[in-house]
């Protein structure tokens, strides 16, 4: 693995876990309602095509960082959908 | 320009805008207490690392998606400082 593979996974792993404070927010305030729902969309689609640019240019720290983003957004969705009540 | 590089570009289109909400309800608010200044710096390394790796790749949908990121979490930055007394 080159140097500049290393730099891309940990330019990855910092811009992926921006996203974890708000799912722990989330998942302690049991409310999501500060994000809106079509951002949410919009954010995983760009993930899907990120994955789709990894895929394609054969860039494994742009599958992963983009995978991993799109993991904590599928949860955030699921968890915008379970707590829409308490919103 | 090739297939996937439009779709590089579709996809930093998405990924950085998903910024500008936070942006814009910082600026009517005059508040940005809800992220941390901890995270906005991981944020920024992220950016910068992700720019230096599209760099060395010649990858300009990184490079360019990226240094939006950057703008919109320097000038995130600078209204955490200026409204800090507001938090």
């Amino acid at each position: 693995m080159e140097l500049i593979d290393i730099i891309g996974f940990i330019a990855g792993i910092c811009t992926a876990t921006s996203l974890l404070p708000q799912l722990i927010t989330t998942l302690k305030q049991k409310k999501a309602q500060e994000v809106s729902l079509f951002m949410f969309i919009v954010l995983l689609m760009g993930n899907a095509l990120w994955i789709w640019f990894g895929v394609a240019k054969s860039e494994l720290p742009i599958i992963l960082t983009n995978s991993f983003s799109l993991l904590l957004n599928i949860i955030m969705l699921v968890l915008k959908y379970k707590y829409k009540d308490n919103e």
